[in-house]
């Protein structure tokens, strides 16, 4: 059981982490690795005051090995739902389950938009994990949406048990053994009460489950009861959400998309987060 | 005429200023130097992400000059007075007056606490300028509070043109020629319109004027109309206090009393006082 755990390993939850560690509270990151965070690829940040000029992705390296040496942990992964438990969560991390008191979200900017139908069948047909829920759409046919590479993982598995496995790429060209790619763009997830089949280009593909596989989950699906504001994580001047434990820092709050911005609320969720009871 | 004067050369007010220089604004920083900040004095700083382990002195040399590399503009002095002129705001700094369109109040964390009758007398007897409001009590008496070595500059000052000069040390041991020093506990500002004497160990010293000589300014009489909350400054999430292009960040906001909290907010408030209007 951790004291906090903390979904995304950009600028925020890094700063979170050092401040938890400066509560000696017990600490989880669990992100996909630096080369995710928003400022890898920057040239020069200027106005992170006390360290000028330097690279987007040297400035990542000094956060991430500050962190490390003040005893965060890490895991790589990503994290696919937030149960609340009442006194804990426990965070399914591609069905690994971390147990934490308090909870920091700090996914960045958020870039996924949820399809039509898709909030309203999540857990009906729409899955974020193959690996999670694909048995039990053992011998049906499914459609796999894969906005990144890692998804042609979860079609590999899915057509050893599945009847028939569509895959539709969002960022280039695949090859996958009994897998049918199809191209086109996805208007709609369609179902009455559960999923009957994904619409792509005025086409309905009929099948009993879709696993979307995103790079971050939507905030709505994340964890349940998330109060939004403009597609941000509402959030008050102690980075507390409307759920008791649970902060949020950095990008996913809203601009100012800054370097300082996402330092400085991380320091306040990681402090807020070591005093949550 | 500047785009922006930053009250306080703390790590608020110099991160303000980085970001107000990154958008190309003309920034003034005004302040008592870097000895004033409270993280001087700290062996080490661990939770400011991307610095591990340095002392607060070095930290604030780092961040001084990255202010200065940045081309912000220093004056050192104390903000006596800030006056809303409608377009542009005028600063009082020992008497030499700072025009800009917009400004950001980073004074650090309140030690000023007015005196029983100040708040109601300021303007009416109750000055914090000898330079400024002197004359005004040319051969006639004057107490002069002197909280910090600077006062007795004051004191020397009106010793010339007062009647009497009586001056309460509030840091030990002091002697001015032509001045009376008295020791004790100031527990009153006496006066029903005007200033009439200071109430000194329950007696009262008749006086026409006092000089009260503190590092800073009640935040009350600071700017008039300014909105406090527990003794700070209110701001929303954009760093906006109720006046409109009047700012604030850092430790003069409320805690937590910590550097990356203060450097987040004065990027914020720095990034919105370059859009001022």
């Amino acid at each position: 059981m951790y004291d906090i755990a903390i979904v995304g390993d950009g600028v925020a939850g890094l700063s979170a982490a050092v401040n938890g560690r400066a509560r000696n509270k017990r600490v989880i990151i669990i992100g996909r690795g630096i080369e995710q965070s928003a400022i890898y690829k920057a040239e020069k940040v200027n106005n992170y005051i006390g360290m000028y000029g330097v690279s987007g992705k040297e400035m990542l390296e000094s956060f991430f090995k500050h962190a490390e040496d003040m005893g965060a942990e890490f895991k790589q992964g990503r994290v696919q739902q937030i149960f609340n438990m009442g006194d804990s969560f426990a965070l399914n991390v591609e069905n690994d389950i971390i147990e934490a008191r308090a909870v920091i979200i700090a996914t960045g900017k958020s870039k996924a938009k949820s399809f039509e139908g898709e909030d309203r069948l999540v857990g009906k047909g729409v899955s974020y994990c193959a690996t999670c829920d694909g048995m039990l759409y053992k011998n049906m046919p499914v459609v796999v949406i894969g906005e990144i590479k890692e998804a042609e993982e979860d079609a590999r598995f899915l057509a050893e048990i599945c009847s028939k496995v569509y895959y539709v790429s969002k960022y280039g060209a695949v090859d996958i053994k009994n897998v049918e790619v199809i191209s086109g763009k996805v208007e709609e997830i369609v179902g009455a009460d559960t999923v009957s089949g994904v619409k792509i280009n005025g086409e309905v593909i009929n099948c009993s489950c879709v696993f979307i596989i995103k790079e971050s989950i939507p905030l709505t699906t994340l964890i349940s009861e998330l109060e939004l504001e403009n597609g941000h994580i509402k959030i008050n001047r102690n980075c507390e959400t409307n759920i008791e434990r649970v902060f949020a820092c950095g990008d996913v709050t809203g601009g100012f998309y800054q370097v300082a911005k996402a330092v400085g609320e991380g320091l306040v969720a990681g402090l807020n987060a070591s005093k949550a009871k």
